[in-house]
């Protein structure tokens, strides 16, 4: 099969905590075109099992510190729970899925972050390099879909706990050097709001210009500035679009569309 | 690469229970040579998250009953936790593995197992066409080590809780499809024990002439039953040679062989 372009679609954690909402989006998923990659995040399931076996959680700037009993409760969830179960749905909707954590044919590296105001443990970030496009060609050639959990490796043996948003940008710059690539993170909001509590406030489109004024006039704040950020990183490495958007507008063009 | 011969090498639960034993396997796996694929059982780890998060463990015959609880419980421990930690391993030892349940691609296929006598929930059977062996050579002619964990799907969304040695005889059949296989199963002990209790008794190699004798005289009998039965249905359905042998005698020929 040979790749004209590729889409590389990531779900947050409020769709996969929601049956309906995972369900639908798979139907949706199913019926994409052409190559297609799946990076999904965690969702609360995580917390809910640290919570039972008694482990603290701890979030700062919303990422989760990641000691050695939590790292093991993130495989647990990421890797084993929530990428098998997508994957086992998308099989039943036709879609050849492939569920993949970093360090599956060594497929994504990371670094261990270093310690310096806060240890974050075993939490990792990844370097422009660290995706083996060799490995991705192969499978979409055979009409594989890969399905990204944010749980990747160090080359050393060691997992490491990593942003998903992070890793669906990534994958999509080693993506872009295979073919054109659209990157899409799906959540649960109709894009970037300009109020927050107004889904018919959504912008259309974000150039680095107009975000530069939007930041400035605090029209986008908080937690949509790093996603916006990872955005255009990825624009910069070759990624041709990126989409913001409502799970379920998946099919349709509704979305902030970030554009150089 | 092209694939001469294959070695499919099951380890249970004992060797990855053993934090000790499991880095010597990996060691001496990585110093095999040729296609290997891997397929690990589960340890009692699963059984520990159960018990930590009051799901009752109900075993029959060696089985695990697996109703909905418990079936998230095996899809963590297996097909996260231990599964990524054998792969990140091996990629620290320079193996290329590749972390597998039967749902990904759609490499093996399961049917829940009608309810007799007993209810067993989502435990899964395999059929011997229940492994996509195309899937198989690809990332062996890539290169790639496949490391199976049990848990497999039905290809309708539900995922099932399987044998791991039934898994390693099925993979093993659909090898032998591909290139000359050879099935090895490691454990604690060093092979089939005339006295279970005494290690210097291994028999060094059983035919389905002999199997009837020792079974007859009860010299083998219990768990190790169903073990030789998955050995001889490998053996008739073309696998070339089944090995039994303590996991730290991988590199070595200390083994009971299993012959026509």
């Amino acid at each position: 099969m040979s790749i004209d372009k590729i889409t590389v679609v990531k779900i947050g954690g409020n769709v996969v905590d929601d049956p309906q909402a995972l369900d639908e989006f798979i139907g949706n998923f199913s019926r994409m075109e052409g190559a297609v990659i799946l990076v999904h995040g965690g969702g609360k399931e995580a917390t809910r099992l640290s919570k039972a076996l008694g482990i603290e959680t701890t979030m700062i700037n919303g990422r989760r510190v990641t000691d050695s009993d939590t790292l093991n409760v993130v495989t647990m969830v990421y890797a084993g729970l929530i990428n098998k179960r997508i994957v086992s749905k998308l099989q039943a909707c036709g879609v050849n899925a492939m569920g993949l954590s970093g360090a599956d044919a060594g497929v994504v590296r990371a670094v261990k972050r270093n310690v310096s105001d806060i240890d974050f443990g075993f939490v990792g970030d990844m370097l422009p390099d660290s995706v083996d496009a060799g490995v991705l060609t192969m499978l979409l050639e055979h009409g594989i879909t890969p399905v990204f959990c944010a749980i990747m490796h160090d080359g050393h043996g060691q997992l490491l706990n990593c942003n998903a948003d992070t890793v669906a940008s990534t994958v999509a710059i080693a993506s872009s050097r295979i073919a054109p690539t659209c990157l899409t993170f799906c959540f649960e909001k109709a894009g970037v709001l300009a109020d927050p509590d107004d889904e018919t406030t959504m912008i259309p489109e974000i150039t680095r210009e107009s975000y530069l004024s939007l930041r400035d006039r605090n029209i986008v704040s908080g937690g949509m500035l790093p996603k916006i950020d990872n955005a255009f990183a990825a624009i910069d490495s070759g990624v041709g679009q990126v989409h913001i958007k409502h799970a379920s507008n998946l099919l349709n063009d509704k979305a902030t569309v970030i554009r150089p």
